[in-house]
């Protein structure tokens, strides 16, 4: 297994310099999140996880759960260690001081995800979906609601779980067939089965809420009657603690090609009791106003799996020796060359770390403007942050999981044969990063909420909310004296993406087919420009402290090299999505259903 | 797990029209693959890999390979599949008919060799080896080794394997440890351990039959130095059977990712009897001379592992219902649209489409290839067969692997949730396909053959080979009226072809590094253009037989969409490609090895 080490120089290069973290904390402020603490944070943090979490990455991979009527084990060593991350405080890190948390900003909370889904992904989806659940009860329940669920979930006692999917229906959750209902008491009963419920059953908490997406007896077609309701494992008694047990069981654990550690459950609802969780056949709604939150982990799963990828490719090929380099041996007393003297295996680490380190620039930036929308006094501020997340959660989600993907082929692919063992642990980073670009909105979805959705629906609003970021940044930049072709270059495709996108938009309008033929490639197309700006960002920061010697040079210079491998090898990709984007629909549309397989 | 079905229209439509395998096979003097006999042999082949080995796919998966104690059993059925394919005859299909062989041409032998790729890629590994085995021993084995070995290699008796790779070399066969020591009876003791053996031990067979390169005691360095011995497990008898047991013995199987019903053993030999094949120091040419037809093959389990996860992502389209279409309900009946209405689903299907009948003609065009080198009694026809051989190899493994890859992923996507689920099948399919890319030569590698040794190390003699083909058709058919558009896309590509390689030239004159960085892009651009020659020469025929009427109407229009959608969204990757092999070596060279990770 590649060991991991958090990338502690590479964050703080953001924190500190780039994105200047602690003076977005102190505007918002979060006076509490001091340079002290984040550094503090930052180092324990980095010792849990490269300490406790990965040690338990391949046996949990190997060792799998473990489903016996109804009971899920979870591997060895998982329950001991989330009893040590509760311990640490880590869960409540980001949580609302009212019900027990710390109330750190989220965007902390979000370094320290990164570095439990480097090191441990699996392992991070029971206190992941907690979260997601926390945030859920945070915004929409009750203050009866908040003190009976909200608080033992921020203490880590209880952990929590999403359920949406059925079998017959995943992305269209209009046609979903749970019930719901309604007793005497105001409580409903709940009855149907969900599949691929994360951590909907295990054995590393006292109890288990689960966020329930079901249909009221009244409830409208379609999405707008769908509900939310609570439906706790066990009922909570008299004293608020794990009472009597609820109608509510696992069926089974699937079988899947990775993140075998995480517990993926069939949850069938028997009567269950369960309570409303905002209004009723807003279910829905309820739900979204977490996705940008939740879509962003997603994303950076990518990054993570990439990470640590990266971290295993680099060692190998300077440890391992074949053949010698084109021109001439680099290791005469040797009996080959390492093979990072070989341009191919460069070109895959560049690729590697390019997309790493631009996605560790996307997370942190989204979220800064997460943290904008949670904390900012200011309405407008607030709102502008909201409209900047509309736009770049699905490219966060979509675009870091197709090249965190990429990026863990090849780190495998770096190994040669022993890439395919298991023992070396490279295959499972492949293995598990492979649910990303499915789950939480396939990309495909995403890309039409891009695109249909957010661009076209705000008739291009929200995309100028970035694209005059960017030109803001070219023009401001223009002259500088080592980057000014790069900025030119991204100038020119910030205007172009604009042009795109009006064109994109007119062909709609007469068909709107053209949406969904362009969405993928509009996405990604995106995600590249994105992650041009965020380069030449860090480029200029590396650029400056080389010119003024505040910085580590060599780190600098491996900063500005990668930002020239961005620009020369990976930006180019943009050429051919929007080539893609502009062959248009009727390429895909014309063949008749039958006819694909003859 | 998706059913297989043998492609036989598709099959037949390549075999009878585009490529005319019986005028094909006439000219050649192969007068026992007469149309009839192809037939037959379709038909039955289909009905093998469809009734036998396709059932034992997903089991074999679960199952895997056991060892104990040097003993390895393969999975539940493999053994009787083994001897039911022997039974059959398919065997010896396209082995040498003075060996007992049937004497068909190897392109009929691939053909049946593409059927039990896609429904049993693990178990078509053991007659695989065999068959490398075979060729090995074919070309460079005295009369009495032929008589001792490849009868019974060719009655399926025994198996083979091919033993190059050791623990610290797999690429860089020049440095090997594995000793060959001379014996006073003129054969030789090997003592040595290599690893990644497929086949190198199971239960199928009474014998097995080691290739294994070694070093003799006074071999020069590197690969000059280099010799090819034949070691069997059992020491043929005064018989010819398999007698006493050699000291060759399985110390362990791997864990891998896929192809787990594939054995893949450590081989340790200890003083084992081995006798030297071909001339002293002369191996690793040996080993060469069957590589064209060893990395075709492999070239074709991307072809193969596309195939049936195509059949499985059209069925699964066809039937999951969800959402409805972005221009209205289609299936207004039902709960939901079946999600091949959705522009994205058909993205990816027709991807799936254009990928793998494409790698299925230029399969079968290379496959015409061999068969000239092979049976052609003109030796400047076999010359300028061996010359395109050398060419198209390594486009053939890199490119239908890389595309392979991207196919089966695609074909997960589309089951959603349900395509990383043991069950489906979807997964085990990407895990299968993943090797493909990494073994017989990385895809690194083939490109460094390609780009460097081939055609820059003939002065692009090898290239142009290919560019006039493509010329004179695009001059023959530039006012063609469906199809001139494109016919003028693949001429511009072709002449483009020459020049940017013209440049990588002089610029690797200057810069050895030059052909490393360029080559990996090199190839698939290559590969990209090479394909939109073959989809042509499809579309023409498909054209030909709608305005004609001689032809199926409907599978006509398939071919004509699926290439209009190549030309449109998959060609247009070329721009990319070459992109990246313009921007040079210095941006993959300039950041010194230790600091791409602090």
């Amino acid at each position: 297994m590649p060991e991991y080490k958090a990338p502690l120089r590479d964050m703080r290069f953001l924190i500190d310099h780039v994105f200047d973290f602690h003076a977005h904390y102190l505007a918002l402020g979060a006076t509490d999140a001091s340079p002290d603490m984040v550094g503090a944070i930052l180092e324990e943090g980095a010792k849990f996880c490269e300490q406790v979490l990965s040690p338990l990455n391949r046996s949990g991979d190997e060792e799998g759960c473990h489903f016996d009527n109804g009971v899920v084990t979870t591997p060895q060593g998982f329950k001991q260690a989330f009893a040590q991350y509760v311990e640490g405080g880590w869960h409540g890190l980001a949580a609302d001081p009212a019900y027990g948390g710390q109330g750190l900003p989220l965007s902390l909370g979000l370094v320290i995800s990164e570095m439990i889904g480097s090191s441990n992904t699996s392992w991070g989806m029971y206190p992941g979906l907690t979260h997601g659940a926390m945030s859920a009860i945070h915004a929409h329940g009750t203050e009866e609601q908040k003190n009976t669920y909200l608080r033992k979930l921020t203490e880590g006692r209880w952990t929590g779980t999403m359920c949406l999917t059925e079998a017959h229906c995943g992305t269209d959750l209009g046609i979903i067939k749970t019930r719901a209902v309604p007793r005497a008491d105001g409580s409903y009963g709940i009855t149907g089965s969900k599949i691929f419920i994360s951590a909907g059953e295990h054995d590393m908490s006292e109890n288990i809420v689960h966020l329930v997406l079901a249909k009221l007896p009244d409830a409208p077609a379609g999405t707008k009657g769908i509900s939310l309701f609570i439906v706790p494992k066990f009922l909570p008694d008299a004293a608020g603690d794990a009472g009597g047990r609820n109608g509510v069981h696992c069926g089974s654990i699937e079988h899947k090609m990775g993140i075998k550690a995480s517990a993926t459950c069939v949850l069938n609802f028997d009567d269950a009791q369960g309570f409303l969780i905002g209004e009723a056949n807003k279910g829905l709604n309820c739900m979204f106003t977490m996705m940008n939150h939740a879509r962003l982990g997603t994303g950076m799963q990518g990054l993570c799996l990439g990470e640590t990828s990266f971290q295993g490719a680099v060692r190998y090929a300077n440890d391992r020796l074949q053949m010698r380099a084109l021109t001439g041996p680099k290791a005469p007393d040797k009996v080959a060359d390492p093979i990072i003297v070989h341009p191919d295996v460069r070109r895959m680490l560049l690729t590697m770390k390019a997309f790493n380190e631009g996605n560790r620039a996307l997370t942190y930036f989204t979220a800064q403007w997460l943290d904008v929308a949670h904390l900012s006094g200011d309405a407008t501020q607030r709102q502008d942050a909201e409209d900047l997340l509309a736009f770049l959660t699905p490219i966060c989600k979509a675009f870091m999981t197709e090249t965190g993907l990429e990026v863990t082929n090849h780190g495998m692919q770096v190994f040669g044969g022993h890439g395919f063992i298991r023992e070396w642990g490279m295959e499972q980073l492949v293995r598990d990063c492979r649910i990303a670009p499915i789950y939480e909105g396939t990309n495909g979805i995403q890309a039409l909420d891009l695109l249909g959705r957010k661009v076209l629906g705000s008739q291009g609003k929200l995309l100028r909310g970035f694209t005059k970021i960017v030109h803001k940044f070219c023009a401001a930049n223009a002259g500088h004296p080592q980057l000014k072709e790069y900025v030119a270059q991204l100038d020119g495709l910030n205007r172009q993406w604009g042009e795109l996108t009006t064109q994109v938009g007119m062909a709609a309008m007469k068909n709107p087919d053209e949406v969904g033929a362009a969405a993928l490639d509009y996405l990604m197309y995106s995600g590249y420009i994105i992650l041009a700006y965020l380069w030449l960002r860090m480029a200029l920061v590396a650029q400056a402290q080389l010119a003024d010697g505040s910085g580590d040079a060599e780190y600098c210079q491996g900063k500005l090299a990668t930002c020239e491998f961005y620009f020369k090898r990976l930006l180019p990709r943009t050429t051919t999505h929007r080539a893609a984007v502009e062959a248009g629909s009727e390429c895909l549309m014309r063949l008749p259903a039958e006819l694909f397989a003859l």
